[in-house]
């Protein structure tokens, strides 16, 4: 049989590049591998956006869209929705009891949200039972691995806490999920900084291509290079890092670029022989051309189907999760 | 349209004379007025124990039983387990988003627990969000009412809150529950503590005569009265209260003490005319006669109609839940 592995991302409408290459392409590889259960985690959203979620339900459809543009198959993988599992909410609830407040307040990453969200005084419950809820995610499908950046780690020692403590509390009955560490390429936004849809700096891959090209123009370069021969500092530069994507990336497709190109364009503009304008159409190309596949594929699916995939899929993990929640049930003596 | 209550209890297992005076007799009355929803909570019981639930079971069939026995009937009111239904873990995570952690810290109940039970390091994330819970309990049923003691206005002014950030945020959908404020008399337990099973200081309706003969000779009388004809000061002696209560209950029945006798019972003792042994003999025979009807009932409810009759409410009740449940998924936009 094979191993069982969770992963999943809030449902915050359509992916960048930034997603395409940090997780999507090794979610679409994992699916050979693994039973794999990916979810749309709309309620996870709620915990610093309870107040702005009128697009929840077209945010959903066009993740998941876009998912299947890059590559997740609906016949080889679960993909749901969180909030249509309600057992998520039930062992939330469970494995709240079993939690020291302790551990969610050292959580590095409440910490930072704290700090980039300016929350400081407006943290509210469910904030800061994010790890809780993740949990229950993750161990609903009785998971063996979750797929992680190492940003995540810490998240996901607390899941793997919770399941030693109810399997001591009670019976062991959940497996401890494994990092499966994946080295994601960092991909920067137009501005240098992260690549987020909230920061505005987002090249998306479902956009026209035209797009793409408006906002590769206006990509941060090397702010040294003013003219066409000055010469470059390609390793702070946004569209050198964006080369460097094109040719070391896993997507399908035939890849536009090589490492032998990048070195070139490195070169070119250390020596001061090639302008950022010419350098970022050429990119932008690139970059068109490298999203073709799944632009393709994004454009076949019909939105009229997503409802029926999304309800299906939920249907199954839901089936799955309520086979462990009988379990959980069952061990903690309740009725 | 008669209007709703919800109240409930902690499912601890069977319930003594406080529970009965200062809780039941009161819920048996309401029953007329009110459409009544009486919730028997078992998993507030492990924001405290979660890892000592091995009686749950049996503790919610005698709990049931002794509610059955002090007048509440399985026909006018819906008596049920809140595990069974669901909705209330799915209210508490969509509540938990809504609720600063302040509201919950600020909780003076949970200062006492803190106190109480040793908890200063301790405190769980489930029992931090009890009131969140409690929320949920009282909102699945859009309660117009909530029966409680001074105690529990903390609480209570919590899920108001909750209801009426979820109205602003979302859509008015819920009710402010007003607090049925009812003049509750404090029970003292034998050792003149407040009355608890935790305690060991309990009389239960449901214990034979005897037993309760033997805990009344053990009570906690005036300390200063030593020989029969010591002057006592009837104001501090568990037994005096005892003899109030007997006489000003609102209990079913014929009472077995009127005003008049409690005056004599002042007055024979704050003037050495009665001895500790005979006022705790008489107190003991009134007290087991007051109790025979409940110990009656008691004895008549069949043990194997429990497990349906708390199935049968726990439908009707999820029957409700489910409505309120699909409202508040319809107004936070989710699928």
């Amino acid at each position: 049989m094979k191993k069982k592995i969770l992963s999943g991302n809030r449902a915050t409408g359509k992916i960048h590049i930034g997603n395409l290459f940090g997780v999507l392409t090794n979610w679409a590889k994992l699916q050979s591998e693994y039973e794999c259960f990916y979810e749309i985690a709309d309620l996870h959203v709620l915990t610093t956006n309870y107040n702005h979620n009128e697009y929840m339900r077209s945010n959903i459809k066009e993740m998941a869209t876009d998912w299947i543009a890059c590559g997740l198959s609906p016949e080889k993988s679960t993909i749901f929705i969180q909030s249509l599992v309600p057992e998520h909410a039930e062992l939330h609830l469970f494995f709240s009891m079993l939690v020291p407040l302790g551990w969610l307040e050292r959580n590095p990453t409440l910490k930072e949200q704290v700090r980039d969200l300016n929350l400081q005084d407006k943290v509210n419950y469910g904030l800061l039972g994010y790890p809780v809820l993740q949990a229950a995610d993750i161990l609903a499908y009785k998971a063996d691995a979750v797929p992680v950046g190492e940003d995540q780690l810490a998240h996901l020692e607390i899941t793997r806490e919770i399941a030693r403590r109810f399997n001591s509390v009670y019976k062991s009955i959940f497996p401890e999920p494994k990092a499966l560490l994946t080295d994601s390429p960092k991909v920067p936004g137009l501005d240098g900084r992260k690549m987020s849809k909230s920061l505005d700096n987002a090249i998306f891959v479902d956009e026209l291509p035209e797009i793409t090209k408006e906002k590769v123009k206006k990509a941060f370069t090397d702010p040294l290079k003013i003219h066409k021969n000055d010469k470059g500092h390609p390793d702070g530069c946004v569209v050198f890092a964006y080369y460097k994507l094109c040719a070391n990336s896993n997507l399908s497709g035939c890849l536009p670029v090589n490492a032998g190109k990048v070195e070139e364009v490195r070169k070119l503009c250390t020596q001061g022989k090639i302008g950022c304008v010419n350098c970022k159409e050429e990119l932008a190309d690139l970059l068109n051309k490298l999203l073709v596949p799944y632009r393709e594929v994004y454009s076949k699916v019909n939105q009229e189907n997503i409802d029926e995939i999304l309800e299906e899929g939920s249907r199954k993990a839901r089936k799955v999760a309520k086979e462990t929640l009988g379990e959980v049930k069952e061990v903690m003596n309740l009725w």
